[in-house]
């Protein structure tokens, strides 16, 4: 027998269209594997409009409006006037998709988004880094009180699996270190001022490309990577931490001759993530430092990440992902559902 | 309640008595977590004697034993003649551990010893690996057959999860090629040649340091790392190969002229394990290659190593193992056991 899975997504940008992508393109195979019908019932949009179809919206119809009219059709049957709250709030769904823009000092409005799915007993998935740097303790404790199941994969590396590797395959072992490269944009830039081109080129070539945003401030001032390391610290040593207490320093200061100088010591400079526990406390930073020619960060170049996670039982892992494209994104939460989809009832 | 789960070790070398100090640290852990109560009914050794107790072996003792004796003491009550094969055939138990040293020609007498007890219904792990880089297919077959589980996490990087990583988290993922330093002997030899040592000096360090065998040519022939390459197909890649059918050179040749002469060009000579999907086909080789100092692989230094596995959806992945020990071992081996507990039934 065939079990009807619905769906809502808060949000359809970039990340959103490619999962709906490989949701159109692995249905068949869900279905036949799980004995699941997946079906996106409602999707929000800030400014683009919003969809919602108890049968199922037509996703390919989906696409194609954003491609062609980069918002939604207001003449379509499934066109609606409600908002990623309500619609969280009235629609009849299972899984709630969180995979809205973050804001980066309250993780809001996407908690509230979370709560209301659990407090409805529905499960969520969120590739919003927001809620889990921010309310990641309250969150958890919720779904376990009102039995949902939450996942958050994509929200340090993509689809990189970082969560699902230490549940999964490191149990027993006590994270007691992380370190790690997670802000691309800072990567780039840094990489790109040693080869000898100034700033303004970079970023403007960096957008050009599509993974420098409109504003980078949150990426150069460390923010984005200082929500990572929240990330990393709330989820895997239970730190409950929150971005601004995380010891932060951007690359906003960095200078040419700072540069220059490092390599002349045979230097890199690079923005570590990094987390410890000192004095029995669980603490945080970002910050740049000099990384040895040798060492295996100074070889992590352009957009490429990394993380390093530090245990008792099995000392240091570290996972490199190369080159992420949106459609890592896209597989991140798809593995989330497919996490739901096990393990639900 | 608690249940009473009864493994047999073959073999109980460094890694198994890693694994057995770990036992000993996490058995009420486990007890509490699980509701297992986890004996060891028995223990083969070529050489050392065997042990036998449907009891549970006391092992503290037989550490204790092996530290002082170097074998198990003959006036123990436990004290048995049986060896590996009478142990797998006759002893009551659940699961059984092969940890007995590789044949890399033939898999055997591994595979005999786990095909018995998949015959019997027990469940096996595996630290060997030269049943899975010889019979892989056939072993899977019947340990599904049977309804027995079948693990063999550490036959590649040790404890470092590859297997369980692609299953638990890369699910619908087609692997499409891999790559990989694997073997720690070939890694620290050329990086030391390359430091300018002389290759007796290099390989007597190694044996020192003990992670050099007293006969290093498995090693040095690129056998090791052609039989963990043949693992990695047959289990990611499905590829039925065996250690013989991988493309392999070993380091033999390789003169410190070519070292320097690569080391002038800005390049390092690693021995690279490579599989991928040529003309349909699966194919594996072991080869010295050239590989440039901005790439990763070249910081991967002395004993450690490094997978990457490419697939359709999640591209390139890259996982690095740093200087692992003989607990990582011992992790790697528990870890399987773990799967064994949370899959039973």
């Amino acid at each position: 027998m065939i079990t009807k899975l619905k769906i809502v997504m808060l949000g359809f940008g970039d990340a959103g269209q490619a999962f709906a992508r490989l949701l159109l393109e692995k249905h068949n195979e869900i279905r036949e594997k799980y004995k699941y019908d997946i079906q996106v019932v409602a999707i929000s949009t800030g400014s683009r409009g919003s969809l919602v179809d108890m049968d199922g919206i037509d996703l390919n119809l989906t696409l194609s409006n954003m491609k062609e009219l980069n918002k939604f059709d207001q003449n379509r049957k499934d066109f609606s006037k409600l908002n990623s709250m309500e619609i969280v709030e009235k629609v009849d769904y299972d899984v709630m998709m969180e995979l809205t823009p973050i804001n980066i000092f309250t993780g809001q409005p996407a908690i509230d988004h979370i709560k209301m799915a659990f407090n409805r007993g529905k499960h969520a998935i969120t590739a919003n880094k927001g809620p889990i740097a921010w309310a990641f303790e309250e969150l958890q404790e919720l779904s376990k009180e009102k039995n949902s199941l939450f996942y958050y994969e994509t929200t340090v590396m993509d689809g990189t699996p970082i969560f699902n590797l230490v549940e999964k395959t490191l149990e027993f072992c006590k994270v007691t270190e992380i370190n790690g490269i997670l802000n691309s944009t800072t990567n780039f830039v840094l990489e790109e001022l040693a080869n000898g081109k100034d700033y303004d080129t970079v970023i403007s070539e960096g957008k050009e490309r599509g993974f420098i945003e409109a504003d980078p401030a949150m990426d150069i001032e460390g923010w984005d990577a200082a929500a990572k390391t929240a990330v990393l610290l709330n989820v895997l040593m239970g730190a409950n931490t929150t971005p601004v207490e995380i010891d932060r320093m951007g690359i906003e200061n960095i200078k040419r001759e700072d540069i220059e100088d490092a390599a002349n010591r045979g230097k890199q400079i690079k923005l570590i993530c990094h987390g410890s526990i000192e004095n029995g406390k669980i603490v945080g930073s970002v910050k740049p430092k000099e990384i040895d020619k040798d060492d295996l960060y100074s070889n992590i170049k352009g957009t490429s990440s990394v993380v390093t996670i530090s245990t008792d039982l099995m000392k240091d892992l570290t996972i490199v992902e190369h080159d992420p494209e949106i459609e890592q994104t896209a597989y991140g939460i798809f593995g989330d559902l497919l996490r739901v989809i096990r393990n639900i009832n």
